[in-house]
């Protein structure tokens, strides 16, 4: 156990029972919400390792290296295959000065001032991603807080609003307005009579007078009360002329049924991307960079690994160093594999044909990441958005702007680009410079300081990144029926383990506590060899 | 001008139609929002003062400390006087070390770990009081995060969900997923032909389903759909027993039509409210003393104000050094008064009768604040609640959680009570001791873990602020039409300034916009002098 004072859930739980008896239990447990927040029950329990069994991991990412360091700490003899020249996978960050040649031989040179950042991969953190929190605090990561949802952001849609971009509070307490407007009006023609018993009707109107804000004759209207959620036209002020006006008209409802609005506001509910969220100070690399510092000692960079053979006795890893040309073999009682499904499969291994099928069969997704340097913060001068993210359903996404150095003078780093589906395949299939093109012209359609206040950006297109040939792991139902067991079961002395391992996929959460899964079998299985 | 290069709305809008015409400048608005965000722009324009002109500021709070600041700025000769030893007012923060009497006697001595604080007024700062951001940067105050909106705080109401707490996001999502299946229902009833064209119909039930996350037969039921908002059972993890169990049950709409559940939805949609939200790095306090620093000079504190007199040739206020006991007299050609209303009200003052009037027509809301000093994060260890607000319909109204110092291991305090009316008015009539206990016992319902980590605790009854005698002005639409711009207006020599001369009472955006609005005003009526 590494030096983290706070208990589990499990061993709170337990304490409480203990001294306290059931009813306390039982309203403790109410108190902290009945449901699980996380899978996540504290670092695995690997007591007992017989000495001198060894490990070999395959992959610096998170999930690589959590195994390494756990299972070193567990007594196992651990070395870890690196292909990269860094660690920490794709929890990256790209910074000036760094240089990046993606599949087709298209090189980046970073040219952002210094303190600012790119994360391609993940770049936000769910509060019930207790896992990764855990490490993160064990392994003195800073987090401060992700804005994520800013009622004050826009929300675009081509086809709404005359395609100009509206205020997320505008648009969603308009929808909000009409649905609760709608909904009184049904319940009193009596349609909803068969449903709702008579003080469930009154109580319903009351609700949705207060929740939709309605008048007093349940309509939503142009009003004071109106523009106290969507915003005014001259909002409250001081002295002499510090009476509101109320904004001059509410948006349609034909305009505010475009997906746009409802998958937003629907997206913020989510639980992965509910309040409250984090990020590491300094950039998501940090959270790598922590993991790392625990297990530098165990990582060989620069190998590439050609084959995983196994048999009775062991596991034998060949491996070139991609560096000096030379090729190794690397002998271990297990190994733990993270490497990504897509590179995997194109890997020489002795695998049972079931688990090659698995590896075979989850394709992965292509995420595209565009970072755009700007003079200033425009966003935050201009518009009075400080952090957070709008949505537009052009092919970059959105545009989300950063949760760190609100305030400030210098340049900084928007999230130009968050594309998925066909808009990455669109933007993969350009050059970089085509891709900044691309979400520059877009986003100028969100804000129009876009041309003036650029200075330099960058891309990763996740289907062009060598070292994973995809952003993650796309599972469906079908698949994971098929194939899902299969792949994260022991397949004689190997483990897999990884997002690809995880019902969490994409999320570092997933990469995770599929690795102390995974570690806590292995270990399990070294016990009984 | 202060040193501060950020361009108002204004300059920038000028500066676009300047430079790029006028369909640029159109587009420039429309993606700033159509609506103004807020009354601020920019500092005052106090040019053309004359030499020796004198102004004396009653009051070293925030209203008081800017006029002070512009009006020196702009070639005034200015004086301070305030009645405390300390200069903020109502920005105000309580720190270990602490001494606090009460009027009624009662003596706090507050004992929280260093680093440590209750503010006992303002506590958060919108995105949109641009005049306190404004301020806050030029004078070196940084700012920081508050969350507020936290989907995994708790509601809770003693008349709904059997008296326990529930999860904001599952009652959220809960009574979305109602009002959508209800609403779905009415339109495929026919019940709102007569509203909805029949493509909106269409397109409406799409939204219902998206948002409300309604099934395929638009119904709202267990599963992993609506766990995806409202939280699983057990959420989704890694390998083995990857998958994830849905939420055994929903909240039933009895319990969802509860007023805590919507008037939560609806207060986090407020304009005050809503996301992004700011505190200053190190408590609230750091406002008033960044603005100190720029004003000390003119401060003279432990000043009691005893007369406000004026004649055709200037303004003389008559004080007492509460300290020394001494009496004493300054002059001046105009006066800026920021005293609260109810404390201004038993001052002799040569004001009009309307303004006499106005000053006694505005009664005080009596909040109050209760701080609860932990032994540890207990609602982040064992509850996965970072920051945010938990409400309430017990006295206490809320528990708020503190919005720094994520992760750590020492003491944090709580905002145990944020009381209003009723429950403001019980508090206000406890001691201290009876306060903390109250705070601890209602607390318990929600967090049981309380009287197990409580270290110690303090409080502020507004009422019971013997420097003003409450929280802040009660307006009301009627008061406001028979004296607002009465007591906003130049009364002789004299101009009222602060939250109570505003449109967002209790805010400090308030005061400071008052402010620039008194003195713009002062200054006009000086100039044509």
């Amino acid at each position: 156990m590494d030096n983290f004072p706070a208990p589990t859930r499990r061993q709170l739980l337990t304490a409480i029972g203990k001294t306290a008896g059931v009813a306390a239990l039982y309203q403790a447990m109410t108190a902290l919400g009945h449901a699980a927040e996380s899978q996540f029950d504290g670092p695995p329990n690997l007591q007992g390792a017989k000495k001198g069994a060894s490990v070999v991991v395959l992959g610096a990412g998170l999930a690589g290296m959590l195994a390494a360091y756990e299972l070193r700490k567990a007594g196992y003899k651990v070395t870890i295959l690196e292909y990269q020249a860094r660690a920490g996978g794709r929890n990256w960050s790209l910074r000036g000065g760094d240089k990046y040649t993606e599949l087709g031989g298209a090189t980046q040179n970073v040219a952002f001032a210094p303190g600012n950042y790119l994360n391609p991969g993940p770049w936000r953190i769910p509060h019930h991603h207790r896992t990764l929190l855990h490490y993160c605090k064990a392994f003195g990561v800073a987090l401060e807080p992700f804005v994520q949802f800013n009622h004050n952001a826009y929300v675009h849609s081509t086809d709404a609003f005359g395609g100009k971009p509206v205020r997320y509070k505008a648009a969603a307490a308009d929808f909000e307005g009409n649905v609760a407007e709608l909904l009184a009006k049904s319940i009193n023609t009596k349609a909803l009579d068969d449903r709702l018993t008579p003080a469930d009707r009154d109580r319903m109107l009351t609700a949705l007078k207060g929740w939709g804000m309605l008048d007093d004759d349940l309509v939503y209207k142009v009003g004071l009360r109106s523009s106290s959620h969507r915003g005014f036209e001259r909002p409250p002020g001081g002295g002499v002329n510090g009476a509101p006006i109320p904004s001059k008209d509410l948006h349609g409802l034909p305009d505010l049924l475009d997906p746009q609005v409802w998958s937003s506001m629907s997206f913020f509910m989510g639980h992965e991307m509910a309040t409250t969220m984090f990020q590491p100070v300094g950039g998501m690399d940090m959270i790598g960079k922590g993991f790392q510092k625990q297990v530098k000692d165990l990582i060989t960079h620069n190998a590439k690994v050609t084959k995983i053979a196994q048999d009775a006795n062991g596991v034998t890893v060949s491996w070139q160093d991609v560096v000096k040309g030379t090729a190794s073999e690397t002998k271990a009682d297990y190994c733990v594999c993270t490497i990504p499904l897509g590179v995997l499969n194109q890997i020489d291994t002795q695998l049972s044909a079931p688990m090659k099928s698995a590896i075979a069969a989850v394709p992965y997704s292509g995420q595209v990441k565009i970072g755009l340097e700007m003079k200033r913060r425009f966003w935050e001068e201009d518009e009075a958005i400080y952090g957070g993210i709008s949505f537009t359903n052009q092919e970059i996404g959105l545009v989300s702007y950063p949760n760190n150095a609100f305030f400030t003078d210098k340049p900084a780093v928007l999230l130009g680009a968050f594309a998925r589906d066909v808009g990455a395949y669109h933007l993969a299939g350009m050059t970089p410079e085509e891709r900044i093109e691309t979400a520059l012209a877009q986003g100028s359609v969100i804000h129009p300081q876009y041309r003036k206040e650029y200075l330099s950006g960058a891309s990763v297109a996740w289907s062009r990144v060598p070292w994973t040939l995809g952003c993650c792991a796309r599972w469906t139902e079908e698949s994971r029926k098929q194939h899902y067991q299969t792949l994260v079961a022991m397949d004689g002395r190997v483990v897999l383990a990884g997002e690809h391992a995880s019902y969490i996929g994409c999320w570092m959460e997933g990469a995770l506590l599929s690795s102390i899964d995974a570690i806590t079998r292995l270990h399990k299985r070294a016990l009984e060899a």
